[in-house]
């Protein structure tokens, strides 16, 4: 019997071990994709408890704790942190097989220096022990930004955010890491959403420019573009409930938009058309500058109304859809391409059941002079566990070329989920250490030692252009 | 080499084996869905070969041995029961990797003692054998349900029916199980299907409620509800073809179920919106008396209508299908939610590729103080494999709270396949096991020993509310 | 751990080692679907050097290349031979995982005898052994047939085909296999796509029937059927983007056939009725004549056409669909089964998603005194690889009979890649040697040599009618 998530926790195989120890685990972090408030990056924030630190904002884990009947104000309402945290613990001995239970326990060994495992009776002890430790530098947010080596940072912003905290971050020469803007422009696209003339009154009074048409529109969001790249941005995001692709004439397209304007409603055709047209001129706009495009589609949110209306968005009411986007993925991917303005881009579904299409489609659209120009991302929210994780590594493996994957991000609104690098890079050690141990791939370890520092942290490192590598 | 189906069949590690013996093997049985006639326990019947024990009405084994390209004769026709076992046996060789071949040599061990390895060769010895063993009261259908500790049965019944055999059993003291009803009220929804009509007349009369408005049928159905719960039932079942959700107004629905009582023929989307309404009705009603909902969807069935006119329903050629049910499936536990009347739900696809997905969906439902309120059903039919079960366990805790899941049942008309409760409990003891001995979880015996006899016997208990808890 | 691809190469227990030596490895092999080209076994081909045998025309690797952003013209461009293996070296240390990376090593050591591990460091060496291996006969293209021991090969033909290199193989004494032509009518279906008319009027003159009408057409396809039977034709092919079955009448449908003739656009829903009757027809006349049907779909081809536009088809611009063919194919089986006419069936889905229920789709459809009369094919294409074989035999295993298994097939261009029957049969072998080393089933030698002996040679040699069996 292996010891419970000792130092080599996955690792299943010597060369699994001296990959992940010599080599993996020796790599910089480069998290190019998170949720994470750069201003408690500016601020350094600190955490008053462990329930902060964990608990906060933690959908994942408040969706396990509401499973085990649990009342709702122990768990997003007005119990105590301490009454929180103790429902917590008393859930973890039943999330056998989750990746919150072992996401908790490496932060928990890694930032806490504990052992301990997690239970309604341990529960007293990690609150006390986790108390002390967070009054520490070593548990402000730069800390652990800096113990974790993370190198660079891709944060999530809308076009009409002003990256003031950017701005201080990138003048502040103590700052432990590169924060980077990514553009999320979901609002602009959602003409089918609550709020979209709104959004676009914003947009204009931000970028200064009238919007009264399409022409408008695409000019504000170009300033609103070269202000990103300004500011170091070199990637954009997208979450779509399902990838479209319609065309239609342009008249039709700016009807659409007036109807937006007017704040009327347009039907699903409407709304894709539109979409439609604005994904590709984004997708144009980013190939002319270097960017990259990352689309997250496939998420049916808010299922649970009730608790939407009270708790808000983000609070774990969402679950994977499942809608057959293969044909609109490939037809927007081509019309781009079609213009020579293909981006780098990578692709995201929330069902495993695309991984394999996924991996194929990419395939159709890779050279150019860029090693693994088409990305499929690394597995996202419900699929970040390590059955996910190893089922998308053999998937991409089998259909293309492992070694050009840009690997992990945290995908995060927590400081402490650096862990989840970690967790990635023992699953990934330990499935190549299977492959050469048993004898499908010789034991070269330097062709070992390129792939796996590749995948862990230089290829995002080249991908996205970060300035870091030595 | 391992010994073929020893007693630590398909137990791979000492943590396994231990909880295995120490704890699955000792709890009783729940058997929560299942297609037993509860005549055949009244009346305790014998079987009077092991054609009629194994192979009656056994579409699974029947669908193989068409495979071998054997004639129906020797299957379902006139060919003698001895020379129907002759062509079983002769099949099974070619079964590797098929659960029949371990459920009939786990039966053959169980139930008759036998180590034989079924074959042509073996067919003669093994016919004696049993013929012998089954003029015991051993396996009488008594017998083996108190040999196997089945401490609770659920069956299948239709509204109509008069639960008469259920209440000779419920007042027999000699009975060696609680056999509780499940309502089943598939005829009353299938407006789109032959004999709608015709049911909802005998429903009419069986209730004593005269129908001609869906206010009528409502009321009638609510008489059955209520009868069904006065003899015990606490569950309800339902079979469609897929999940619909579709929402129109009453005028509306009222002149569909008036096409439905004068037979004739309503459109698809007809058909899903009295059925939509139907279900919002039972959900309602099942709710407010803590009853469970199981919902089966996803099958093609008939797929062979030659074969369907010859031979009937349920004869082996029905297949899995693949239909996006998510979103319907959402809207549907949505609005019972938001009308606080959302009873305690277990999701089954006949489709593997729905797992991840339905993993999420039950997460946007759980709360209110029942533990595991909605479940993702243990592998159904097809599925109902060995390789079937490991990956729903995987999926299921990766995406949920392993621990709170109510776990097996037969869904079987034969009583001999209780046995594949111990293949389910083999399973989930060497998956948990895997995973202790794997370093993932902590070698802590009494967390264990919880999760493993808590999803071997005590949540089905507590959740279908069965008084048989010490 | 195990050594690189040594003799022992994916089999990990004494049981598969066994099996696979003393019983796959000595089956002849019958490669019952390729794409070679007969005018190359006839003419006895020689290859000037690697890169002629390894990539011209493979596909499979020019995207593994693409996708370390090589330019084209080190691909498919005006690069020298020595460069491109060059760059493809240079690509093989990044496939870890990809099945291209065994087959290529596989090739390397069964055909040129070497040991080399392919990279930038060994292309050199490669490039000269190879060389000097590929002027000798056993590196011709009957040299590699025979030393591989291929028994039967079943081609790809278009029915205007003349057949002419397929009947002087057939009167060639000294040929080392039989080469019998696959009737693959797709363009007589594609109503809509380019060239329609054109091909009709080739099919009308080939024939010697002239076609104005529907009859006419089935006519001058009967006449080819007849003749490649004659040929020692037993089978034909069909590539459908998706299975879909309309039914409409006569009338209408022959107002189709007249829009194609006249080269006018149909519609999805008149292609999808003008295809279905067309299947129909040709299920009818394979099922008369004891052929056998195979019906690959779901590939989403040409996806870039911006590449497509500058080198063709089946350069590596193709991706897995995802379509629900369910129903459809269903409906398709169960209309000619109705008439007693349907013919023995190969399904291969494209996306692996299928699987599970293809598996029991053909459950449905089995009997009638031919053993595995409908087959669930092999992984197909981008599913060709370790783990999706693995699937698919334990799916097969799951929902059927694994022992009626077809088996193997190369659906490739090059005639090294006979290595891919090596490849399927040690992944067999293991996945056998594991069922039994686990306990699941008996170590049976006899029964266990006949199931890997009829999966790899025997079951697919009765299938096709081969000939061949002693």
């Amino acid at each position: 019997m292996r010891p419970f998530m000792n130092e080599d926790f996955l690792l299943h195989t010597d060369t699994a071990k001296t990959l992940y120890h010599d080599h993996a685990a020796k790599m910089p972090i480069i998290d190019f994709h998170c949720h994470i408030n750069p201003a408690e990056i500016m601020e350094n924030r600190t955490f008053e408890n462990i329930t902060q630190a964990w608990l906060g904002g933690d959908h994942y884990k408040w969706r396990l704790i509401r499973t085990m009947g649990v009342e709702e104000r122990y768990i997003t309402g007005d119990a105590s942190d301490r009454e929180k945290f103790q429902k917590f613990a008393e859930t973890m001995p039943k999330c056998i097989g989750n990746p919150v239970y072992h996401w908790a326990h490496l932060e928990l060994q890694r930032y806490f220096g504990s052992d301990l495992v997690i239970s309604g009776d341990t529960a007293q002890d990690i609150w006390d022990l986790a108390g002390e430790k967070l009054t520490g530098d070593a548990l402000r947010v730069r800390g652990i930004i800096a113990q974790s080596r993370v190198q660079a940072i891709g944060t999530t912003d809308d076009p009409v955010d002003d990256l003031g905290w950017h701005k201080q971050l990138k003048e502040d020469v103590t700052s432990p890491t590169v924060v980077s803007p990514t553009l999320r422009p979901d609002k602009a696209i959602n003409i089918d959403k609550d709020g979209f003339a709104d959004y676009i009154a914003k947009l204009a009074d931000v970028s200064g420019v009238e919007i009264t048409t399409r022409d408008d529109l695409k000019a504000a969001l170009l300033t609103r573009i070269d202000f990103f790249h300004q500011m170091g941005c070199r990637a954009s995001d997208h979450g779509l409930d399902y990838v479209a692709y319609r065309l239609i004439d342009e008249t039709a397209l700016e009807k659409i938009f007036q109807k937006g304007l007017r704040g009327d409603v347009v039907t699903v055709e409407e709304a894709e058309a539109f979409k439609t047209d604005l994904m590709l001129f984004f997708g144009r706009e980013f190939a002319r500058r270097g960017w990259v495009m990352q689309l997250h589609y496939g998420v049916q949110r808010n299922c649970n109304e009730a608790k939407f209306a009270r708790l808000g968005p983000d609070t774990g009411f969402d679950a994977m859809g499942m809608r057959y986007c293969g044909a609109a993925i490939v037809a927007f991917l081509n019309a781009l391409e079609k213009d020579g303005a293909l981006p780098k881009t990578v692709l995201f579904s929330i069902n495993p059941h695309d991984d394999a299409m996924l991996g194929t489609i990419i395939g159709c659209f890779q050279g150019g002079e860029v090693r693994g120009k088409l990305q499929h991302g690394v597995p996202w929210w419900f699929n970040d566990t390590k059955h996910g994780m190893e089922n998308q590594l053999i998937t991409l493996a089998s259909v293309g070329v492992l070694g050009t994957f840009i690997g992990m991000l945290t995908d995060s609104r927590s400081f402490l989920s650096y862990a989840r690098h970690e967790y990635f890079r023992r699953i990934l050690c330990n499935q190549v250490g299977a492959w050469v141990e048993g004898g499908e791939y010789p034991n070269d370890r330097k062709a070992l030692a390129d792939l796996i520092e590749d995948i862990s942290y230089r290829n995002a490192a080249r991908y996205f252009g970060y300035d870091v590598l030595a």
